[in-house]
């Protein structure tokens, strides 16, 4: 597997955080909210990330650049329950010349609810792998890789 | 509003069925089928009620025509439940030049659980209204509007 | 039906106000917004207008009440696109002794791109249905029903 | 991380197999489905398991168990578009006393598309960690673990 980060606990490891209240229908049978939901939260702050840091999505793809997710991992370490304030702490962990990786840690209060990592390559839009634009790369935080 | 067909209760109106197991992952917290899950429910039913006619969605596309959803209305009647095994049946209840109407009843066993209506128009692929297909008006059963 | 009222398309009509951020999860392959995603967006603007007026929805649960939807209807104007900043205009439009509507319109940039309507119940605990909470009544803005 | 297994690309690996054709509304603007839709086929495959050896999750509830998920992985290795018919091949991969590892491999026509594994623990109803059942143990394939 290239997923290689362990998404540390301590939010002040991660430079960008995005607030989520969470939804009725994103919650199951089980009265809490769905596993697949997580993936949702961290789609939305990985774009609020990137537009934080002068690279909003619609600009990516006019440069000609799709970002493919081609692995996703979730840790699931306390439930989140409907109308939840959720905060979602982002870093751009590590970056290669083709791929990169971005962790994740939710938490509700301050309290770590789940952390996550997802991977990324570039793809030109006929569906090539492509180079990491250049202002990609600088941001990675260079976290220890497994 | 263009909606105007009133779904009967009788499976005999509908000359087609499509059978569909809810997913745990779209009940909610009051441990039922969250109420936006039939929307998706109708567009798997209304999609395999094309394949039954001989016009599965990618061929009407590579006849260059969209079908858009233009108005969407469920009424519900009992609950949907985790594993449930439900049976949406389908009809083409009425064309027009530019739009047709799809009526819709679920059952489980049998039972009513919910009845709905879609309303479509076509699009060329430039976002514009186009003529319904030729092939579609002969299927419409002509319910009584409103 | 019991769905019986015409969401207006002047924001003026609607006491309240909710934005939401379209997520790239809830586009399709015709590259815009999912029609079911409009039915999230709607019970997000409404819980954010219970919880505004006073009510939060955990709250309305302890006094032993839930309410259940009875209708949904959504008329699409316009597609919606990811990363669209939408606001949710919402009002109380009618009650009566055991029902509520809400009427709802969807704007970007003051530009409107749906209007729906849910139809809402009283149910307690054992899922039979309640009267309305006294609170709600007065709310409402009597919008004609057809 | 507890998450240990590499799912093999070789069907022949799997003891069971589910069949699943997506949906329009589980693609997104890419015009490929969407990377959360994965982990709601991997839960309606989990499922169909279970009650293909004879423990449908509704009666393990019944015998007092939960089964939470604790960690979900998904390789995404080529995209799938609407009306893929899906194959999810499930095998029950790994389990100790207090957790179990499923492995999925998801194919189109013999092709990889994606490979998953999720971790789950079991709960008793007031959300304590509880012993596995005991049918589980014998039932996991005991697949080599990093």
């Amino acid at each position: 597997m290239r997923l290689a980060i362990d998404p540390p606990l301590d939010p002040e490891a991660y430079p960008f955080r995005h607030d989520i209240r969470t939804r009725f229908g994103e919650t199951d049978a089980m009265g809490i909210v769905h596993h697949a939901s997580y993936v949702l939260y961290m789609e939305e702050a990985r774009v609020a990330y990137l537009r934080a840091v002068g690279h909003p999505y619609p600009s990516v793809r006019a440069e000609g650049i799709d970002f493919a997710v081609l692995e996703v991992f979730v840790r699931y370490r306390a439930p989140l329950r409907f109308d939840d304030e959720l905060t979602v702490h982002v870093a751009l962990a590590h970056a290669s010349r083709a791929t990169f990786q971005i962790g994740y840690l939710m938490t509700v209060d301050g309290e770590p609810r789940a952390t996550g990592v997802s991977v990324h390559g570039a793809l030109d839009h006929d569906g090539r792998a492509a180079r990491l634009p250049a202002w990609l790369g600088p941001l990675a935080a260079g976290w220890p890789t497994a």
